[in-house]
């Protein structure tokens, strides 16, 4: 099911494409006018490439609720790698195309009566993005305008630098505990990186959905903006981070990154049998359907 | 010297509880009218349990100042585990009945002029309290109504959230170093998981007393009320946690917590030594007996 | 090039002196009047001695910039091992003699054009300087009365206690990406128990030079003072580290940063070599001209 470029992309793992930037050549300069803007898109995620800043926009346009499906995580894998290793793109910026949501998290349907291959597949292609987006060379920026609960806040996190709408309703965090499951110890790494450990573990706990303007007040996102100036605000942001030079802003991100990423490296096949074994339980297939049962009667 | 109980309580260490949440069964349905109410008192704390809510409270009841002897601790650990095994019990709530003081840490008495024995016993008993309170199955809630210094402001560390009389005369803190003691490792960890390392380096190398609001402020408690709703809020806090399935937040719980557990758990006898080692040292018996002159001469 | 006393002090390396404090002595009590007063000064550090209050201040004299040359490392290393090997001393004070700045970090003509064997002679010294300054057995105040980059601020950072003048001309960081080098790990270690993860990878990322009052809102430096107060405002904050027992606090100075010394003590030639060979790569070498350059042409 997975699409043919997911092999390639996974058979990179572990070798953190960071290890290469010393390697790496001076860029080209930027081609002289007309300003080169590029476009691709499949069928969930729409990149845009502004070749004269260096920046690509990836917006998610797989309604309802951006959920991330393992053909949505297969597309976002693909177009990071592309841009990653695209000379003139050093930073990428992730929104939504979506009204009100910027990504619910991971697809259900997928962890619901599905086989334990698909399960297994699935769990690395969430893997897979995560080591991707979290050892990015670029520099990324979540741009996040609606709700992020669970994978949806982790995509945020993995991120440098989180800016969200101000909006109250857009509540964002990992709410696993919610549905009765358990973030893994990554996301859970990643959430204490960003928030520190007395709040990570009141709020996975919990499994806290923060409001926007909270989300901000204990540092879950860096800052908030009137929605309609968020595009603005994230493009100034990637413009002072660009400012710095490559080699150097990437090694610092390596070395503050590492023993998390190194964390799952070690453990990845562990933590695919972990997932297999725990979402294979009756009690959980049960409330997944409960909790399916739930969101069709609310769409209805 | 330790009662009985105290024997099976420590053989279990090392099995933490919580790598039992699996395989819990369901817990059975509140009965109905009247409304279950045990309570179970030994000498030094007053265990009440609302069978409807799931919730007990442990009140220390051990004047003056509810210092932890080997006899409260021995009391503490047991009445906890009996909490623990009862499938009634989801939470508890830790508060003193005692005006002013919630605990005044560690009981001088029983690291003063006493055998290499005793220290050990004693330190064990110290030992087993944190093991079992940090590794509870159940949401913990220190309602801190009064002062809190060193071993009591533990207790407080140890729950899963602290709520503090809003009372700027009670203060709370690791102040070990104020009598010339340090406070051990797995203290220090406790502390900067709730602190983070800034706060706690410096608090911890002044011995600070912190009063409530500057308690507040650093986030050694996560909120303030005012002393007579300090009841009525910790009921209200718990209801919250216990409104999520127990099992993904133990195991969340878990997640959080192992990494210091097992710390102490892989260094637990040589942390005894290290206590025996040090209290035994002339110079700490002898600023020891001077401090409880003191308190003696303040008392009379 | 360095001193004769150099050898010693590197020899002892690795010999943390907090693993002594145990075995010390108690100190004797201060002599009576005539309040006694030493001063000795070398080149680049005036050390002033407060004998009735056992506290020392050591002012950097080394215009434009005080700038960390090998020269004034080994006197810096020197000077501290007096201080520390010295009973009538306690505590130490950290300013500087030179209107508008505090250091400005590792001298760069130390860095440019010289000897691999220049290069990790250099590097040892600023390895010795940091492992000496973060476990010592002293209180240690930095009272930072001007612009603080780079190795400025790691000084800074490597004391217990930041006061800053609170001028917001006067700005702090580790701002090494800025000039396309990356900061050691032991660096960053000290930067995260200063300001936690999240804080300290954007800003390192960034390279960051924080005005006094960023600063102070980050965590950075502990409090501001007018600058005509920050002097005295150093001595109050010493008073009051100073009224704990001196082994009961550097105990618990250990227990806080043994974890990331003893990184560097492990890593420490490994680490000599990595900044060997990044600093001798022709882009880099081509940088650090440019940028002196940049400011010799400023200055004339």
């Amino acid at each position: 099911m997975a699409a043919p470029g997911l092999g390639r992309c996974m058979a990179r793992t572990g070798v953190l494409p960071l290890s290469q930037a010393w390697g790496r050549a001076p860029r080209l300069p930027p081609s002289p006018l007309p300003a080169q803007r590029r476009a691709f898109s499949n069928n969930k995620i729409l990149v845009e490439l502004d070749e004269s800043a260096g920046v690509a926009t990836m917006k998610f346009k797989s309604p309802p609720v951006n959920s991330l499906s393992l053909d949505f995580l297969t597309e976002f894998c693909i177009s990071l790698e592309k841009l990653e290793n695209d000379r003139a793109c050093r930073g990428v910026i992730l929104t939504s195309a979506v009204p009100k949501i910027f990504s619910s998290g991971l697809d259900i349907t997928e962890m619901c009566g599905k086989s334990t291959e698909h399960y297994a597949e699935f769990w690395r292609a969430v893997q897979e993005m995560w080591l991707r987006l979290y050892s990015s060379n670029m520099v990324t920026v979540a741009a996040v305008n609606g709700s992020s609960p669970a994978g949806g806040c982790l995509i945020a996190l993995t991120c440098d630098y989180r800016i969200m709408a101000e909006n109250p309703k857009f509540s964002i965090g990992l709410n696993e505990a919610q549905l009765g499951i358990v973030a893994p110890f990554w996301f859970k790494d990643t959430f204490v990186n960003v928030v520190g450990h007395r709040v990570a573990e009141s709020s996975l706990q919990l499994g806290s959905l923060h409001p926007a303007p909270e989300a901000h007040r204990i540092g879950l996102v860096d800052e908030l903006v009137p929605e309609e100036k968020l595009k603005d605000r994230a493009t100034a942001v990637m413009q002072k981070w660009l400012a710095l030079p490559d080699h150097a802003r990437q090694l610092t991100k390596t070395m503050m990154r590492k023993a998390v990423l190194d964390r799952l490296v070690a453990h990845r096949e562990e933590d695919v049998q972990n997932f297999i074994s725990f979402i294979s339980k009756e009690s959980i297939q049960k409330s997944l359907r409960m909790y399916m049962e739930m969101l069709k009667k609310k769409k209805s």
